[in-house]
């Protein structure tokens, strides 16, 4: 049985022998080579679309395709046979990363690390930003200590961020698809938006994207929320209707907005989102580096072979 | 017995009030109005330079000065007289707001937000800092996760931070006047540096400007650190050898730097740490917002009053 792991990631293939298994390497922007279509299982990374539709055409035999991407979506989009086929995602590979890029980006919005930059491109000084400032003025986010943060996609990222956000001062909620109280935070399930919203000064998104997540923040909600909250997205550019964004930017019902994903990306030059006052951007650069590939490989390849479930199944 | 309260900072007078002594407002850029100067405390914030400087001269009966700064450098040099006047800073005030900023620092260079706002600003995508990515590349500063970060400075504002970087996977170690382990990290004294400062990814600086720190990273120190290593100030610009600093930026000898503090502020606009590559300037932003200042002042002004010892004392 063959085992095709992309040269797109540095992998430790070490930690995947001992299997009754024959591990190939292959470029994952190319053709799969002849002798190499015969493999039953095939991990994917950072594939070519071309590369991925390819594969769902010639290799016949593949049964299980382990995606190292927290999302499934390119190899869903490929063509494979979903009925002959277990797909698992790399869902936990991305916590530390994600988790890193939006404490980041949330620093970057309450400290205004993007108005010192642009002061300091200019050759100038920023002198309202330093010197003696008032602590935590109502009616804005200056900082995340006493801060309202409500994270909406309560999942393994969210799980990860969420203890740093709790140690520098901020008070965490989140909202998720059923309520409860997950590692000692009240998660709320969506109905509750109407009540949550307006008592947030910074908004965590990380929901997949997927036709029920479709815009889930939409110009209503985008209302709800106090005319000081950042808006941040590090889920999918979906979720979030970046025209509804837009204008709620424009007409001051928010205080900003610090995005990692987009409805499109590269996000186009012509989006206003470039240009606008208080709008930090990250071009997709969250995650983008699978942690501990090999474990979650070497586990679903013993469960694979044992016949048992495997993890992160889609 | 009369305190002086400025009216720089909104506090809460009703935590100070039960004690046998009245309370007064006071504007701290304007001179002392001459109902007052019969003062025996003065709490200052942000005062200005002349308004210290006739305090020292009409202030006649004034025994305790609080300050709410970290240092006290603006008290010191107005001319009060310490022989006959305890002077108390506002050390621990600040360990929140600055550790806070530090960490916002040290994010924003490891996943190069500064470089993505110079791209946003010129309506561009920068591809290269999105997508996959190499995971904790070696002879790279880009995330904090086992990243070896180097406290030097281990006062009240380090211990704040230290927990911080340490969930977010970072290996920290400190330096300090006095060796030993403190909240779990080992400190080192300062003639560790040659064997520390190589194995640094990321330098931060939480030095007390005096004679002892001036220039304590010089040319030599700054050679010591790997080509990719960042160096984070925080404390006082004095520590920093600026005119090294720049050199070692220029030959590519360190990372990046991410500077707070200045041997001049404002930083002037013929420096050329505006136009460095790889540097991050803000403008003594870090801190200048004490919190908790009123339990301080009740504590010291209850010592003062049954003569004991006071906190932070000079
Ligand atoms: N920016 C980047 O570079 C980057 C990198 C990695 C991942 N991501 C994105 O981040 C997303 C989340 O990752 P994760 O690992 O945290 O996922 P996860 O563990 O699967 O968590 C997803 C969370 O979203 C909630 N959710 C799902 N569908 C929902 C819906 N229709 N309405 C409301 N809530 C819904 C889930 O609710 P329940 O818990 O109640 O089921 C869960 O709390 C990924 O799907 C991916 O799109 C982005
Ligand atoms: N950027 C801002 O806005 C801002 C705001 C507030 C404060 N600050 C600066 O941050 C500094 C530190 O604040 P903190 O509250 O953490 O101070 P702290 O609690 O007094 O700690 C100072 C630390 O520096 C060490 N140190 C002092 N002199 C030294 C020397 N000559 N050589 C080596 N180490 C020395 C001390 O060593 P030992 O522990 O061994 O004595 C101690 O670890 C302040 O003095 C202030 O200048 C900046």
């Amino acid at each position: 049985m063959k085992l095709l792991y992309p040269t797109s990631i540095k992998l430790d293939t070490k930690s995947l022998e001992g299997y009754s298994v024959s591990l190939h390497a292959y470029d994952a922007k190319k053709p799969i080579p002849e002798d190499l279509i015969d493999a039953e299982v095939l991990v994917t990374w950072a594939n070519s679309p071309d590369n991925l539709k390819d594969a769902a055409q010639r290799l016949k035999k593949v049964r299980w395709i382990q995606s190292l991407a927290a999302g499934p979506n390119d190899v869903l989009g490929a063509g494979f046979d979903p009925s002959a086929i277990t797909i698992t995602t790399g869902s936990g590979l991305h916590d530390n990363t994600v988790a890193e890029h939006t404490l980041g980006l949330l620093l970057t919005a309450a400290r205004r690390f993007y108005e010192m930059r642009d002061y300091q491109t200019q050759g100038k000084w920023p002198g309202h930003l330093g010197g003696p400032q008032p602590d935590r003025p109502a009616g804005a986010f200056t900082t995340l200590q006493d801060a309202n943060v409500l994270v909406w996609g309560f999942g393994n990222i969210a799980k990860t961020l969420t203890p740093w956000l709790t140690a520098l001062g901020a008070k965490v909620r989140g909202v998720a698809r059923h309520a409860g109280v997950r590692d000692g935070i009240e998660v709320y399930s969506e109905d509750k938006l109407s009540e949550l919203l307006p008592q947030t000064d910074a908004l965590v998104m990380i929901l997949p994207g997927s036709d029920s997540t479709r815009h889930a923040l939409n110009a209503d909600r985008l209302k709800m929320l106090p005319n000081h909250a950042w808006v941040v997205n590090v889920g999918r550019g979906t979720t979030v209707d970046e025209e509804a964004l837009v204008s709620a930017l424009d007409q001051g019902e928010i205080g900003g907005a610090a995005l990692d994903v987009f409805e499109k990306e590269p996000l186009p030059e012509s989006s206003p989102l470039y240009k606008q006052k208080n709008v930090v951007l990250s071009p997709h650069a969250a995650g983008g580096r699978p942690r501990g590939a090999e474990a979650l490989i070497a586990d679903n390849l013993r469960r694979f072979l044992a016949e048992q479930t495997l993890k992160n199944v889609v």
